[in-house]
């Protein structure tokens, strides 16, 4: 049994390729005491890491050329040297990008319940559902009967914002690019309508889309797909900022109407956050997404790579909107 | 005795000309039921009236082309058909520019107190101050040993916003333009330091005035000199919105870095806000700014400039920079 690991071979500009991350071939390292050996099953690529690529201050360091990039992931414990996590439990936290990692045991979380399928753990019932979670309810507080626009709908977390702005009673409009998505957004999410943003008539499109105007933005995607929603805000707007990611990859600045203007006249709040300083809420959030994912009411797609060769191809997926849903890599067998 | 009104000629384009404005001599309408006759006696200029003369929709409707400007006043009673207000009072309400108003006794209210000059109802302890008031503790929420910048800060709103941080306990700097008023503001508002904006070196300037980064910046300014500031920020900033002057007179976009990655590099909360959204607080509020002036806890500069046919010039000061703290324009004596 060999193990492997994937570093970052330098700091890629625009979308990163193959030669941006490096495969070597390395030793499996025994456990000592009180930690763990750890075979990673299901991996996570998420947007953010790619701001982690630049070596600018942020609210994560900065990835290290030739050092292991990381990454939230399911991992099945191999070896226990400590007493509370058995041999064949899985457990998930944010690790690096190898196919076996020995750690301390407070680095992971064991699984609350294998009743769901254990990538949900990277989904719905992880990082990405709890920051949809925490982001439309502690920044952008949906009210019954107010107008909800969520970019990225289909997306790990735009899906989950969605739905439970469907279930505290508001009117969801996703923005989406293509009609696969458009089409899975309204029927299969049920999502009031969908807007497709690579249209020539996005800008019509979402107008019709929103005749009472936007209460509610959830960004995801920055750039001008943003700045056609602002026209449409509501007095009192709040726009939780939790993602920009049509401009992750520039490598020009990310220029366009400053939003000083459309602020004032709409007496609208903007708060960029990441979920983790909601973590006192955690416990009584997870709880909640797992109950509504139970009872069938949040419904999450999750698109399954595999191999663990196939992890930079579907991280470049995430920008190019060839993925649908949750991206996962499986690199080893439950 | 002859009334006198100003009235909008045309919308302008960039900073309203002559022309913009039409005099008119009209008649003095006697006073109903109810009704109070007034004669003006100082007039404000602010600058949110710019965005009135535009034909959008915005928080207040847009002034009207042939008929009077308004704006916030203090008149004298010369008639009044009600029991509580008495000739010779003076009153505070938003009324036409005309030298003698005609007006129900609703639309106005009476100064509380003659112990401290009119004019401060225009200013300090008028519309400006609790602008200042609200939106730095209501959204800024300055923390004893935090930083707070604020641009504009020799202004009405600014030197107030700046004044109140420090009873707070802030650091406070004051972005400003030319050497008098960047004075002004450290030696005679003690703030702890001032940077001018129209210096060559403002960039550094600002840098080497935050060496803690930025906790809270008041924003009154908007464009390249906001842009510079939003480089500051630390984690949990926030940013009042109040204005953006240095746009105003745009005749084309307003185009700049799009402000999303700052937002979530720095989880940084951006609101704007008018006033009036506050008003539960503003008898509080008043009592509190009332109690700082008497003390000479916060002091308020006023340029006062006279006669009638002097407003639409100190109107323009707002946006070249001539002007000095709060503008008001006399045009009857007391």
């Amino acid at each position: 049994m060999k193990n492997e690991q994937i570093v970052l071979a330098h700091r890629p500009e625009g979308i990163p390729q193959d030669d941006a991350f490096r495969y070597e071939q390395i030793d499996i390292q025994e456990p000592g005491q009180g930690e763990l050996l750890l075979e990673s099953v299901y991996i996570s690529v998420d947007p953010y890491m790619r701001g982690r690529m630049y070596d600018v201050k942020s609210y994560t360091p900065p990835f290290q050329v030739d050092a292991p990039l990381e990454g939230h992931m399911v991992s099945k414990v191999v070896k226990s040297n400590v007493s509370d996590i058995n041999e064949g439990d899985y457990v998930t936290g944010v690790l690096p990008w190898k196919k076996f990692n020995t750690v301390e045991s407070q680095r992971v979380t064991v699984v609350p319940s294998r009743e769901v399928p254990l990538y949900l753990y990277l989904s719905i019932l992880g990082m990405p559902g709890m920051t949809a979670y925490q982001g439309l309810l502690q920044i952008g507080k949906p009210q019954s009967g107010e107008t909800v626009v969520v970019s990225a709908a289909s997306g790990a977390v735009g899906s989950v914002v969605g739905q439970i702005a469907k279930l505290k009673g508001a009117r969801v409009v996703g923005i989406a690019g293509g009609s696969e998505k458009v089409n899975y957004i309204t029927d299969t999410l049920e999502f009031d309508a969908a807007v497709d943003y690579k249209k020539d008539d996005f800008k019509d499109q979402l107008a019709h889309a929103v005749p009472d105007g936007v209460d509610v933005y959830f960004e995801n995607v920055g750039g001008e797909i943003s700045d056609e929603v602002f026209k449409h805000l509501n007095k009192f707007a709040r726009i939780p900022v939790c993602g920009a990611i049509s401009t992750y990859n520039d490598t020009k600045p990310d220029i366009g109407p400053r939003i000083q203007q459309t602020l004032i006249k709409n007496q609208a709040l903007m708060q960029g956050f990441i979920v983790a300083q909601f973590e006192e809420d955690f416990k009584a959030a997870s709880e909640q997404l797992s109950s509504w994912v139970q009872a069938g009411q949040i419904k999450a797609e999750v698109t399954i790579d595999e191999g663990f060769d196939q992890i930079p191809n579907a991280f470049r997926k995430l920008f190019t909107g060839d993925n649908f849903g949750k991206q996962v890599i499986k690199v080893a067998s439950e």
